[in-house]
C-alpha cells in the first residue's frame, strides 16, 4: 500500500509537473536563442562560443549542451528563430494587407536588414564563408528564410508575380535592403537610408502598377 | 684619394641602386596588398596576420613590418589599394562613357561587389564593427571608397544628379549590388543576379530618362 502511494503520489506530481516543466524548458530554449543572436551581433562568431552565450541567458553550460549539442545548432537555431519572429512580426504591421502605401511596406522591409539580427545574421554568413562545417547549414537556413522574405514581400507590395520583370523587381529589392542594411554596419546610415527607401518607393510604384484604384 | 673614391664610388652605387630599390620596394609593397586581400577574402579577418600575408607574398616579416607597421596599416591599405586599382579598371571599360548601354554600366557596377575584394572588404566591415581599433578607419575609408564609385555610377550612366530624386536613385542601385555581393558570399548567384541586373537596368533608364538619342 505504501509502494502504491508512492508510486501515485510520483505519477501526480510528475504529471502536475510536466507543464511547467515543458514550459521552463521551451523558455530557457528561447532566452538562450537569444542571447546567442545577442552575442553574435556584438562579439562576432570568433568571440561567441556556447559558455558564453549560457553565461550572457543565466543558464548552465550542461542546460545549454542539452538543448544545443553544438556551436552550430545553437547559432542557426538562433537565427533562424529571430528571423522567424521577425517575419510574423512584419506581417502583423500590415495585418488588411499594405497594398495602398508601398513606401511603408519598402521602409519595414528595409528594417528588416538593419539592427541586431541582420548583424548576427551578417556575421554568421560570413564565418560560414570560411567554415565549411558551418557553410552548408548557413546556406539552407538562408535561402529558406530568403524565400519567406520574398513572398511576404510579393503579398505586401500586391505585387503581380507571374508578369514578366515583377519577380527581378522585387528581388532586386530586397537586395537593396540588404546592402542598405551593410551600409548601415559601421555608421548611422538613417538619414540616406531614408532618401533612398522614398525614392525608390516610388519607382517601384510605376514599376509595379498603381494599386489604389482611381490612380492613372 | 683612397677615401675619396671610395666615397664616389658609394655615391655612384648608391645612384644607380636607388631607381631599382624604390622599383623592388613599391613591388614588395604591392605583393603584400595583394596578398593582404587574398588572405582576408580565404581566411576572414583572425585568419589573417601580418606574419601570414608576409609568408603568403614571399616577403620577410621585417620587410612587410616596414611598409606596414600594423595589421589595422596593412589591411586598410589593402582594402584601398584593391578599390582603386578596381575604380581604374572601372572607368577604363567605358572609355568615352557609356551612356548608351546602362544595362553595360550596371552589370559592371555589380561585378565590383562581387569577387574577392569584395569578400575581403566585408570582411573587414564586419571585423570593424566589432573592433574599435579598426572602426574608425575602416569606416573612412569606406566613405572615401563610396564616394568615388557614386562619382563614377553618376558619370557613367549620365545621370542628371541635380533633378530630384536622381542622386537617391543612384543610391539605392549601389545599395542594390552591395546587396547582390552578400547574396553571392555562399552561394553562387550568378543567374539570379543576371536576371537583377536586367530587370534594374530597366528601371533605371525609366527613372533616369533615356540617354540614346531618338528613343523618346
Amino acid at each position: 500500500m505504501g509502494a502504491v502511494n508512492s508510486a501515485n503520489t510520483i505519477t501526480t506530481v510528475t504529471t502536475v509537473d510536466r507543464v511547467p516543466k515543458q514550459d521552463r524548458s521551451r523558455a530557457t530554449r528561447q532566452r538562450l536563442l537569444e542571447a546567442a543572436v545577442a552575442c553574435l551581433a556584438e562579439h562576432g562568431w570568433t568571440g561567441s562560443t556556447v559558455a558564453v552565450v549560457a553565461e550572457r541567458a543565466g543558464v548552465s553550460r550542461g542546460a545549454a549542451q542539452h538543448h544545443f549539442p553544438t556551436r552550430e545548432d545553437l547559432f542557426t537555431a538562433a537565427v533562424e528563430y529571430v528571423a522567424e519572429e521577425r517575419s510574423l512580426a512584419l506581417r502583423a504591421l500590415f495585418p488588411q494587407g499594405a497594398a495602398g502605401d508601398r513606401r511603408a511596406v519598402v521602409a519595414a522591409l528595409v528594417d528588416l536588414y538593419t539592427g541586431p539580427l541582420f548583424r548576427a545574421a551578417l556575421h554568421l554568413w560570413v564565418a560560414a564563408s570560411n567554415e565549411d562545417q558551418l557553410r552548408p547549414r548557413v546556406t539552407e537556413l538562408e535561402a529558406r528564410v530568403g524565400r519567406e522574405t520574398h513572398r511576404i514581400a510579393v503579398d505586401l507590395l500586391a505585387a503581380d508575380e507571374p508578369r514578366p520583370g515583377v519577380r527581378e523587381t522585387v528581388q532586386g529589392l530586397l537586395d537593396m535592403a540588404r546592402g542598405l542594411g551593410l551600409a548601415n554596419l559601421l555608421t548611422d546610415d538613417a538619414q540616406r537610408r531614408e532618401g533612398v527607401v522614398t525614392q525608390w518607393a516610388t519607382l517601384l510604384d510605376d514599376a509595379l502598377g498603381r494599386v489604389t484604384d482611381g490612380a492613372a
